[in-house]
């Protein structure tokens, strides 16, 4: 019933995950008692991010600059690269400052009933990096669900050679669920038991 | 610790109401997946909005018009006018089907605590309205609560000398409830079941 705008916004904002129709209209309302700093700052931020962000050349994280700020950062110990399903989960271990090394973005797991195969996965970046910059150690940081554990078997097979160390979280991480939404001392603590496959 | 336009962008996004963090994270993720698709359009919906949405100068509606499609649709009765505290209240009985009259936004409530007098309340415009078009009948559509019943109160004395029935919504509304929360079927019910004050 209202007309083009208002309603065109609440449409795009309630696809959102995590804002239903009730949420995207209270939010829409909200900002319209107070448009210019409310609405046209988010416009911009939403312009920004979308002209700047991109993944990471090397690691695969999303950040502004390609190298990222983490893979440019001289503090991280290159020597140690953490493998994680996806960006979600790198942003999750950051938060809980469980890894002072690199990341490497796997960009899914393997699934035979999601049909993903090796080849839709970053693993031959993966070794590729390791071979030229002589890293140490891989923690593997997938999940504990089936496909997260073939996906570490797969890996431990085709790294084995590096001669790099291959870990994993430790069992704390709960079965079936997702890193990103665990609690930072939950994340970091299972960081630290890490062991040897 | 992710850079500038990521940070800057969840920060906006977690302060509309009904996105935390967490949320306001994963619409991000979600979005950087696909920023020509996802990001720009949001940006081009909220300037859209927050250049052509306005109060209507007639009922106080948002709407990219004014007078709004509601003042300006023919097929509205114009002697049923139904007073609302604010927009949500009125976009609400709008999705309810509940009014085929016009309807004029109060802009709030008269409270001893919050400091809100008559002269914070768009009453003199609604007096206006009332005489200058032969309005028949005001409903008072204000929530059951104490602020509420003494807005009621209030409109009824300063109404009286037009000579438009004064109506309110049938006590179907919850005591302490908002308006805007209501599912349609209520509300339509209470509209219809309105009794004279
Ligand atoms: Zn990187
Ligand atoms: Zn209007």
């Amino acid at each position: 019933m209202q007309n083009d705008p208002i309603e065109h916004l609440i449409s795009l904002l309630s696809r959102l995950p995590g804002l239903g129709r009730r949420s995207a209209r209270r939010a829409v309302l909200k900002m319209l008692m107070d448009p210019a700093d409310k609405m046209l700052p988010l416009a911009d931020a939403l312009r920004a991010a979308a002209d700047s962000v991109r993944p990471c050349e090397v690691c695969g994280n999303l950040d502004a600059a390609s190298p990222c700020h983490i893979c440019d950062d001289p503090h991280r110990d290159r020597r140690l690269v953490c493998v994680v399903e996806g960006v979600a989960d790198l942003w999750a271990l950051e938060r809980a400052h469980a890894h002072r090394g690199t990341y490497h973005v796997l960009g899914g797991l393997l699934s035979a009933l999601g049909g993903t195969g090796p080849e839709d996965l970053s693993v031959t970046p993966l070794l590729r990096r390791i071979e030229a910059n002589g890293i140490e150690e891989v923690i593997l940081a997938l999940p504990a669900t089936v496909d997260g554990a073939t996906t570490n078997h797969y890996l431990t097979d085709r790294l084995k050679p590096t001669g790099a160390a291959i870990t994993r979280l430790a069992q704390g991480v709960p079965i079936g669920g997702a890193l990103d939404v665990l609690d930072d001392g939950t994340l970091a603590a299972a960081f630290k038991a890490r062991r040897a496959l």
